[in-house]
């Protein structure tokens, strides 16, 4: 069952793939000491509690629903040391991610698992990063088993887009197109999957897009369906930006910066196009995000060759969507 | 959590949605009496066990690995019953269907909850069918309680293809396209995907297909891939089926009936088929199978507009699948 548990953890790190940056996705299970799962929990969001803080509050909220938390991370970490009564005592944690044990924003994880009195932590990939590495040492140390390399392939995979933008730059494309496989339309995929594209557009350094989808679609690109901020933009175009119709929403966005090239302090960078912007620009893309509609409609498709490898799929609604490797 | 466990309760048993023909998908998820996860099973082919004595005999083997088991689902049920030490004392049970109260080809599994010692079952969708139904009344005279109606919409979707051949005729067209959504090429899906049509072939009492696909494909249309049996055929073409080449490879198949038009006794009927199959008969078809692969490629569409709804959604390793209705 470890498997079983791990990929839990794997399933709702993923929900917030791309939503923690500057931060790595992380899930992580929990529990108790017969077994029974208390939480399935991920990082949600940089500045927020890490995913095992975050998963622990949520079974002390199940375990105890009459004492309120704080919400602050380093204040609820303390709360939960002083106020776990035992709880935790032999309780086991998947983790997609070796725990911290360094005093960042927020104090270490593992420190927090030994305090609570867990039994056995497994973990699916080590932590190589100079400053958080170390976890699994110090739970060993404090008498806690640690277990190694649960699922982790797909722990790797979860981890590849913040081993890129961490080392300098990732590009992700993004496509929206329908089951029958063309990006054509102002609206393609549903509500709940242009949600998660403006989540990701709140949390960027930059948004790419080109000149045709600007004057086709004169859209806003703005992140409006979660109140997030509009992202920054790159124009890329034969045609400078000037000969815009500056009535277009996206000129509107106040305070937003618009470039013609790509400027290298951005990190995190999202593509935005159809086929033809695919086409361009498909060969220096580190991941692809697809979202595809379930319906068959009569319009031309997107006929560039590209063999995608899927890193995770799921479903929102009715929509699928993927996050992809090319092959 | 209850919907959490009869969430993987049904998808179990979608992964078998088809091939219990002509049972019901069925999937029971069993906890221990400290809520840890025993098991969770479905059922998976008419003649051998229900859902909910799939799931007691794997708890039973994980919890008395030294004891084996005996195959045959009467000896199964008879020697659980006689040798289950209390192991599932307080249990609880998530069901997608009631479970039955009647003698059939196995005995009635409500009994079998009652005789564990089970503390609580929690089931989706009541059973209205007039033989097997009353399996709740039964268990909460013996003392168990029972809570309906979990996740009850997802339940019935799941019972959609079993009321639907059960009362007449269940017609599922099966289409396999590209993500760019062309249905061209002799091999589109994986072979994961077309595994699993191979297993819906070799229960189905008759494969439809149209005369271009035979002209084109020239296919064997057998169930080789899961060793099964290959189904029955109707061909649906303007040309007499002496006008085919007898060496395709279909005609080759010992045993095999061939149709020219759609014999009544046929209650569970597959159509497969291409563009213009879709086209003439998705007004006839109750549900449609689509397998779609993570390639994009330059061939042309699917342009045949169809909304439609999903009832399930899984993937088979790079492949997406899903069972649709259509809006």
């Amino acid at each position: 069952m470890k498997e079983f548990y791990m990929q839990l953890a794997l399933n709702e790190a993923w929900k917030y793939q791309f939503l923690t940056y500057p931060n790595p996705a992380v899930g992580c299970v929990i529990l108790d000491k017969n077994e029974k799962i208390l939480a399935i929990k991920a990082h949600e969001k940089a500045g927020l509690a890490h995913a095992e803080l975050n998963a622990i509050s949520y079974a002390f909220k199940k375990l105890k629903p009459e004492i309120s938390l704080p919400k602050e991370a380093n204040a609820l970490h303390d709360f939960i040391c002083k106020n776990h009564q035992n709880m935790f005592k032999g309780a086991i944690a998947f983790v997609t991610l070796e725990p911290c044990s360094h005093q960042g924003k927020t104090p270490p994880c593992a420190k927090l698992f030994s305090e609570l009195g867990f039994k056995k932590i497994f973990i699916s990939v080590k932590d190589e990063n100079d400053i958080a590495k170390g976890g699994g040492d110090f739970l060993r140390k404090h008498g806690i088993e640690v277990e190694f390399g649960i699922l982790e392939k797909e722990g790797k995979d979860l981890l590849k887009p913040f081993l890129k933008w961490q080392k300098g730059q990732f590009k992700l494309f993004k496509l929206a197109i329908s089951m029958s496989g063309s990006p054509l339309g102002k609206i393609v995929s549903n509500e709940l999957s242009r949600t998660y594209a403006h989540k990701i557009r709140s949390v960027i350094d930059l948004l790419v897009v080109g000149g045709e989808t600007i004057r086709i679609d004169k859209p806003t690109l703005d992140a409006r369906l979660c109140q997030g901020k509009a992202p920054d933009l790159c124009i890329l175009s034969r045609n400078k930006l000037e000969s815009f119709d500056q009535n277009i929403p996206l000129f509107k966005i106040p305070n937003r910066n618009i470039y013609t090239e790509i400027p290298e302090k951005a990190k995190f960078i999202m593509y935005e196009g159809g086929e033809n912007f695919l086409k361009n620009f498909k060969n220096e893309m580190d991941l692809f995000l697809i979202f595809q509609s379930s319906i068959l409609n009569n319009k031309k498709n997107v006929t560039i060759p590209l063999n995608l490898k899927p890193l995770y799929k799921n479903f929102l609604g009715s929509d699928t969507y993927g996050i992809y490797e090319s092959e």
